[in-house]
């Protein structure tokens, strides 16, 4: 149980196999934001601040991933590196050409199967990348597996993120979403009277959870919740309208909130406070919060400028729902703040 | 009319605005093949060999490019440059997250119109690179009014490529589908008894012709066929498959030949042979030619070894067709032979 003043931490330093600081690639950029430092920042910023019990997370297989990705997008994860090193030329690391609009058959071999499963350029492939993406939905199971036992809430020190990914599209330096593999797992292991558990899932990252969104969007059973950088200034581009409010059986259980550039604590915060009233009304089993610190002020990647202390106040609003709550780090990428910034949203949950 | 000896060449050098060879690009890798150098060789090898009467295109205006291009299309394409100059951001030359089949809205500003419009990420948009794809359509169509007006064959000495371009999804190099667009202003511009007069498109890039494939999948008046590497293997991966026959009113008005890796003359022509003997069949008031010299052995980009003497063959059974004929260069990077294998291509029209 929680032990006063602490919270649950999962962490593995198995995401250090995904080495995107120390990959060497021709012929493309890599000044990736997201590398291994992140993780270690926050770890180390919840150890001296006592505020995690850190265990690192058993080993739940592959049966709760498979609840939302497809076998065939998993042996691609899988098998995308040593098949890339089969190839003969350059740019093995990132797909390059894309299964667009112009409607295309799905290939039968990697080098089509590359652009065929991601979005963008942004996710490396690399040695460990696999193992790394793996223990980081491990990670988010624990953490659920936590909460699930009586744990008020509990902390997935994810790397690599997932909200971008889709059941078998990825992008965004993402590669299984682990807020989607958490949801699933709670509702397997949830007796709930014969209906699935409900979920609420909060994305906090400064850009939409298009993933995550794009798995739900049909399911009623799950409300997803995102404030980010309005799309039509902002990654990912294609999601993340106000007028995205789900389908079918789940119409009404998505909603986003686009935010222009240079959004503050004050206006934040008033989103925040909708989304919120949302999933009060939603009445969730279980919430589950996607938080991404490049909503801070500075972040190399964000447009708002959010303080540490809005920060605190964005976790003291979502912890007044009083739900069961696992936290899934998603993105957040300037390192001088990155500890900083965990501690004060860990904190208002104590 | 034709001078004995001589075909009419329709070639400007508003193609070296297009200067792929002088982009400085931060984040993304240059080693472009599709650069001025090509054009150029091409053209002193005709001159030396005296094969060609050098003109160049009249403005024939925007309409015959939007017979088969929309409007926001054109605007985005004319607009791209100076869009992304403003763009906070690097990369701006390249899109970068694309509108996969992970279905999303078709976005309302520039960020994510670039992912829109292209399928991969290997056609910057340089300053001049509107002005070039303009008057390389430009050259096809002057090279179409030569025919229609009674020449047997004449070469567009089109630079930059076009033939992976849908009607408003470019890529692989191209912008403007240049031998699409020389399809639709033969059929407006020839009377044919109320229908629309039979085109046939032969494609002998070393790559599909998608673009071209796309545009007229569903048309029965325009009869397309291609030789190309098989998608398994290569770019563009999503078609050229032997199973696309065209769809609706256009079903049977399709045909993929991919082939293997290593692919030598005598399998080239035997392949070549069933085209021109589908091309026959069919009956075409005009014949145009896609045509690409990365078929060559050792072109960087191809997998194919034709020699010299097995692409002269290449255009003598083409030739052999005696349709009027519309020569339109895509393809071909192998600077030291490129001029000799047009010179050897086009002599077999003489």
């Amino acid at each position: 149980m929680l032990k006063r003043g602490r919270i649950p931490v999962f962490y593995t330093n198995m995401h250090r196999l995904h080495a995107t600081d120390q990959a060497h690639l021709e012929d493309y950029p890599l000044a990736m934001d997201e590398v291994p430092a992140r993780a270690e920042i926050i770890l180390q910023a919840l150890e001296t601040a006592q505020l995690g019990i850190i265990t690192a997370p058993i080993d739940q297989g592959l049966e709760p991933i498979l609840a939302v990705h497809p076998a065939d997008f998993l042996e691609f994860l899988q098998s995308a590196y040593a098949e890339s090193a089969r190839q003969p030329k350059s740019n093995r690391l990132f797909p390059d050409t894309f299964a667009t609009r112009h409607t295309g058959r799905k290939p039968t071999t990697f080098p089509g199967l590359k652009g065929y499963y991601a979005f963008d350029p942004y996710s490396p492939i690399l040695a460990g990348t696999w193992d790394a993406a793996y223990w980081s939905a491990q990670c988010a199971l624990a953490a659920a597996a936590a909460v699930r036992a009586g744990e008020k809430v509990a902390y997935a020190l994810c790397r690599p993120p997932g909200h971008h990914t889709a059941a078998d599209l990825y992008g965004g330096y993402c590669y299984l979403n682990n807020a989607a593999i958490t949801a699933r797992y709670l509702q397997n292991n949830t007796a709930s009277s014969g209906q699935r558990a409900a979920i609420a899932i909060l994305d906090i990252d400064y850009h939409h959870g298009n993933g995550t969104q794009a798995i739900f969007y049909s399911d009623p059973s799950v409300l997803f919740c995102s404030l980010h950088a309005d799309p039509d200034n902002e990654y990912p581009y294609y999601w993340g309208r106000a007028d995205e409010r789900g389908e079918g059986a789940g119409a009404g259980c998505n909603q986003n909130w686009p935010l222009p550039p240079g959004v503050d604590d004050t206006t934040y915060l008033a989103a925040l406070g909708e989304a919120v009233a949302t999933i009060r009304a939603f009445a969730p089993h279980y919430l589950l919060v996607s938080a991404g610190f490049d909503i801070f002020a500075g972040d190399p990647v964000g447009g708002f400028i959010l303080t540490t202390a809005g920060i605190h106040q964005t976790g003291l609003q979502i912890a007044a729902l009083d739900v069961p709550t696992v936290i899934i780090q998603e993105g957040g990428y300037l390192q001088e703040h990155l500890g900083e910034n965990a501690v004060a949203f860990l904190q208002a949950f104590l």
